[in-house]
């Protein structure tokens, strides 16, 4: 089969022919409908170099993947073949307690687990292939009626993220509260659908581009801004003055971050979701009193349940651009340029259902 | 100034002329713009007698009130004449721990009270009048823009039960979760558009009545049911055999308790919050494992705050019919009757702002 | 080797030879070091018949176990023979979306479960053996340093049940606040421990037995009251007229529900634990406001850990009465008759590491 | 009456001769008991100047109150003269949203306050004179039988701002789960006990001096270290790899956040109470995954009344070392000097009752 795989750090990576894995004991195998591609892949292509993580080139792209149950390892029971299925993204060791308890992205043994802190596309071969070896049966989520693969692969991280992140602060999020939403890209503008899907919170968007607020705004905010020297001095406005309960920080470079310092109510969550290296110092009067800073990290098993769920239902949707599998280093090329309109997915084969 | 009081148990109330009242020191006078006319009233009016309750006629009726603020007494500050409020309708003692706190319906000092449990309308003069003595200051929630009295007084009671009884169980009202509403009338329309407005819950109705069920859907319900022998098959089909999470009795009689328990998923909420009467009779198995029941009553001030956000912003509206100060008595009469749509709402002064 | 086993149902259980057990894949056999002996095998005894229960006779009982890693099945990684370990005792199917949570006991797939919602000594093989087969790794937790098997093994039913109970109102038991123990039995005298261990509410027991109400004490009750007309007077004068926050019915019975309901303070939560077979009936104005009453069944695994570690630090530590294998029929006949002092221990092996 | 006054920014406390206040409507005099001497006054002593906050001397220091109820102003009801009180020291608005739910550490009115931000000793007169003017009845608090006003004073500020840091972190605090506390001083050594009170978690200290360690060690500490280059593996060692679950930083210097953040385990909670002046560099892979970093700021009257039961339990009790009101100069000179064992508390009257 076809495959799109990072073979060696700081490369570009290479649609190559490869074997159809075979599905060991208590594995699956997934024939892939669809797999995003993420600017995190950037990242691994650019930037990352011999033991600075803990796993390593070669491996196929793509780590976040939905598509149909193929062929079952044995010993596994409760899927069928031809069944749609999403791939939960964070592989665990599966047996110290956090896995144990469905929380994979916090893995207590990460030596034991396929490779450590990764998953398929992330140390191992991920989606962006015709099929997809996954090792445990309790990496797939089915689908629920009426959600593809196509529209369920972005939704395993792109919607999944800002999922988790919004529900560590469900509490704070009650009619009246305030939330700011820093950057309405891929992640984003999924975040604002999370928040107006399952909080009353108003939703206050600020991104430089003006189709990414034109974006926030169709999926929800009540207000985008340009940011600029007038934007905490807004959201105060629109607040009572006294600042907002929640900020999700998807760009997290040092101006955004500040920029989230300065537009924070007491009490509040500060959470940071974006990968661009900025810093923020904290100090005892450097912020209101009880403001909760904290790092979000994609999310778990049952989360994706619920993400899913809402992408059923409608109220949860990524914008996409579709991509073949031979155009698939097109579709990072153009990430790249930021020339991609919502989330790009690759679509491996030729038809939904060959 | 006139008043609808109630002068005896088991009697009609009479519109009568009565002074205004003079606001003492901490109080403020109100000037209402808009008092409910509740189903507990025709309790009142019906069913209690002497001794029954702590507190007893004379009094003016009407528990769910806003208007504006028209005089203050000595040492209040932070509101001021002609402002839009809504009054907070339990009146505890505002001074044992849990008053302190903001939660008078918890109120554990019920002797220090105006009156033990209960509140204008309640045993005190209510806002079926052209003006409202409120004991305390902190009892008034200005009005956010947009909201005007007669939108918001329905709030205070029909708006607020659904609201508090809905947050207590906002943990386990997760995307792909099941709400169960029985009576979709003047309080369940509302839970609806509360579970609508602040999770993403499937919404399920149950409700005799067509325009009930039609009021759900409006509402935001995601199916509407008669009540039948399948109404628990058709829940548990729904929720893929499991049953659902939370139930909200909005009625509270032996069948729709005993439906309620029918319906329900291990771990999930049965909340009472109707009054009809009805018991629940509760053992080890009789119910599915861990399933709280849990009567609710009315809600706290800052849970008033947030349902007026709800309101302000279009979320969350009551269906009224409007009555003057001098049809107030056929308010009830038509209430009694079952033939009011939505809210019986009298206003009492000729304009809005005379 | 050696096993108790309850033959029919209404029979007594009958020692007899069964062969070792061989672990398939993903299995692992376990050396027992103790299993505890509970009411609830009485009433598998005496009360239950055919098709009152998914499963049935013939199996051995015990279905409360510790003991040693002995032979590992294939691909079982993460644990070495002689390991010593609890078991998890409720076995679920291990993937619907709540046993892959970590949450066993409210698998909602029974029909995919070894036997539906039973385990170990619940109509699969259980403890009172030389070996017991568990069906998967995820069921057994590694034992802390300094605490043993036969410690161990009344701690995953008699310690977690109520360990469980206590969790779901610990927002509940803060300082000032008030618990009620019904029953200060096996189970009790544990939630007494463990509500001394993980809060700081004031702990009230009420136990007919003079022996119960000393090992309550012993255990770290405040206070100790054998139950009478006045029980409900006393609890309300050691919380200032309120009533308790929250009440453990270890027994279960209408009486002491009765107790329990009438000892409540508004808010609170009343918690069924014991299966005597009572039943509360629930009406609106028949409890204080808002007193949530649910079941409670066992625990999880998560649970299970934090049980262990309390164990380990001696902060839980179940009185017990040993037996061995020979004599284990004996020890239900004390229990049977409540000469037992503590938990019924049966340690099927001659010594504790042969 | 005599006061230990502030004249001026930077200057010492002048004890001098002040008329006894009068309490107006609502108001209470308060006879005190005793009033604590904190760190935080040296701050005000030394390092603060004009315009730095909203608030200016001349006032009577002491935030740290307790005593009896002397004069009650025109209007206050539930309170007796000669009744034991304890004075939550925040004092907001008492009309927004915030203090209505008595929350004033969050009010966000302060514009509307005594003194912004402020309130007895810090702005306004405190409680190191013989009498302390307290403006609202709402900031008292019965003190429960056994315990007195000296020991009752130091739990108003040194011991409820642990138990507010403490109760944050409830959820995580889980038997098994591991509390660091860096610095064992007058905070620290009492967050030590609340930990023990009201959790199962394993503390450990780390202080460098050796009477803090022996004091953190007889409140209940179960390791007590030196820093030093070995402290963060000695932390990992005994967590088995993973990390503290909490850290409470009671200095919130550079060295002890760094500290702290090296400690962290995943999903943690670094807490910073202290305000040495430290700042900590948060980054997306600089901690632990949703490692949350959060100050803390005293606590509310809620946790007053439940860290007051702690107290009359016997389970909160700080080390005191009594001065009159004559030599509460003396108490500041050896606070400075750190010569002070437990906490220093001023005694202003020359017997407990007059």
């Amino acid at each position: 089969m076809r495959a799109l795989r990072l073979k060696a750090w700081k490369s570009d990576p290479v649609l190559e022919e490869v074997p159809v894995p075979s599905p060991g004991p208590g594995e699956v195998l997934v024939q892939v409908g669809a797999a995003g591609a993420c600017h995190s892949d950037l990242h691994l292509m650019r930037e990352f170099d011999e033991g600075l993580l803990p796993w390593a080139p070669p491996f196929t792209l793509g780590h976040e993947n939905a598509g149909w149950v193929h062929t079952l390892g044995e010993g596994v029971t409760g899927l069928e073949p031809g069944q749609p299925v999403a791939v939960v993204g964070a592989w665990g060791c599966g047996t110290c307690s956090r896995c144990l308890d469905g929380l994979e992205t916090y893995c207590e043994r990460p030596d034991l687990a396929p490779v450590p802190g990764g998953g398929g596309g992330l140390g191992l071969d991920g989606g962006m292939a015709e099929y997809l070896l996954v090792p445990g049966a309790r990496h797939l989520v089915p689908l629920p009626e009426g959600l593809d693969p196509v529209q369920a692969a972005p939704l395993t991280d792109a919607g999944l993220t800002p999922y988790h992140a919004v529900r560590r602060s469900a509490a704070k999020l009650v009619p009246g509260s305030t939330a700011v939403v820093i950057g309405a890209g891929g992640l984003g503008h999924l975040g604002v659908q999370v928040l107006r899907a399952t909080t009353a919170a108003r939703v206050v968007v600020v991104d430089p581009r003006d189709a990414a607020r034109d974006l926030a705004v169709a999926s929800g905010a009540d207000h985008a801004f340009a940011p600029g020297p007038d934007t905490v001095q807004a959201i105060r406005e629109l607040t009572g003055g006294v600042g907002a309960d929640v900020v999700l920080d998807f760009v997290g470079s040092d101006d955004t971050l500040a920029l989230a310092a300065a537009s924070m109510r007491q009490v509040g969550d500060l959470t940071i979701v974006g990968i661009a290296g900025g810093t923020l110092p904290v100090s005892f009067f450097g912020l209101p009193y009880e403001v909760s800073v904290q790092t979000t990290y994609w999310g778990n098993r049952r989360e994706l349940v619920e993400v899913l769920d809402l992408g059923a239902r409608g109220l949860l949707r990524a914008e996409t651009t579709l991509f073949t599998l031979d155009d698939a280093a097109e579709a990072y090329r153009q990430l790249e340029h930021g020339t991609i309109r919502g989330r790009a997915v690759v679509v491996p084969n030729d038809s939904y259902r060959a």
